[in-house]
């Protein structure tokens, strides 16, 4: 029954995204005890041109001095 | 006024899309009376790779005998 | 394995809401041959204050004259 | 600490989405008093197939005479 | 056309709430010159015990000193 | 930068979302390498009457005998 939504940005591989899928739901099973098989995972992939945090894309932060 | 998000795995051509937007819509109408142009419905794809049930993406589960 | 989210505004009775998610399940499956059982439909209830169209809140377009 | 999701049709250029990024922050900011840095903005794009108002899509609502 | 989504903590009064989905509005539509009456935005409250940065709570984080 | 959205039925402890929300971080670091600090974790209750698993709800199935 739960859902987990990931939005993340692209350039996971897709033996990764595996990882993390299996990660998330034993997290998910081991916090709550829900069983295996109820829990949903789902991932979304978000262009750092289409995410800013403080008004600032994640590419254009990424272009910054740390 | 009312969204709905449909959340589904590529493959549909534009026509079933069409024909899943309007049966969608006719079947929220029917139930609860809303006026038709007052419902917007959206779909997203996410990928088998991006789509795990129970620790499992739906790739693997597909690759499963049944 | 399809999610269908529906925001609405709150005010439908339980009832009503069972009505609306059989009707949900039934088109989607109707227009994609999905099996009933992998389908999930879930409510989420924006009240009419924090839902607006063209910078008006729902509450604020239900006090205008029709 | 606020998310601010954009869902819209693809089309606006890399440019005029960091100005539309820029500006979601600020009014967010202003409206708020919240630090800019909280602030995260997520742009998600829906093309007109998948995008149905009153049971039609987008792509037929813009082939009918206005 | 556009749904903004807007995600946050509760306690802003419907007032300052109108005046958000007010500000939103009219940033979306000097940035891309949509129609306003074409732009959705709806506010969904998270509750601070609900919404974790770092593994800590809202809730938590407060708690701590600056 | 993720955002981690997980989507549940209510009933669970101030105490053991906590729990559940660092464990979802820390697996998500774990198997990202992601800094804890850019992790975003928030949580959606959705009651059983408003959750349909193939046209039926969370609180009907719970109804039916195993």
């Amino acid at each position: 029954m739960p859902l987990l939504h990931v939005t993340q940005t692209p350039g996971q591989s897709a033996e990764a995204k595996r990882e993390l899928l299996k990660k998330l739901t034993a997290a998910y099973v081991d916090a709550t005890g829900a069983k295996p098989a109820s829990v949903w995972v789902t991932i979304e992939e978000v262009s750092k041109d289409d995410w800013a945090i403080g008004g600032e894309t994640l590419t254009e932060r990424a272009l910054k001095p740390a």
